[in-house]
């Protein structure tokens, strides 16, 4: 058995909170229910991914581009869903 | 004006995920309306946020500790508020 590194369990966090919004994209399109999802949220969270993305791209974290490159995408379906059932 | 350096937008970006959270947070507890919040995304977003603060500690990195441990209170008070109002 391999030890964990720190660079594993950043990954693994990364993993986890990326993937948090699949069941989340999932409920929306489902349901066609947003009523509680947060339209402020979605936005400043996506303004954060983009910063995330720049600040990837800047100092070339294959990691950092990846993770927040799908995390923005989920969330833009979010936004989307937002946008079509408020 | 100071030239914007890749922490300062790190710094940017991990302000902007972490207050996201602000308005989803003051959204159910006003409405005390969670319909269309996916507890997955909640739960697998919470655990992804303990991941990354074992990570800043780890890595004994203060943005990290203090951006997630802040993330995480947010997203347990929604998690609170999704148990009370489903």
């Amino acid at each position: 058995m391999s030890k964990l590194t720190p660079e594993m369990l950043g990954y693994v966090a990364g993993f986890l909170t990326t993937v948090s919004f699949v069941p989340q994209v999932l409920q929306v399109y489902r349901t066609r229910t947003t009523q509680g999802v947060s339209t402020g949220m979605l936005v400043i969270f996506g303004l954060g991914l983009i910063a995330w993305l720049w600040y990837g791209v800047w100092i070339d974290s294959p990691p950092v581009i990846v993770t927040n490159s799908v995390t923005l995408a989920l969330v833009s379906l979010v936004l989307v869903a937002k946008w079509r059932w408020p």
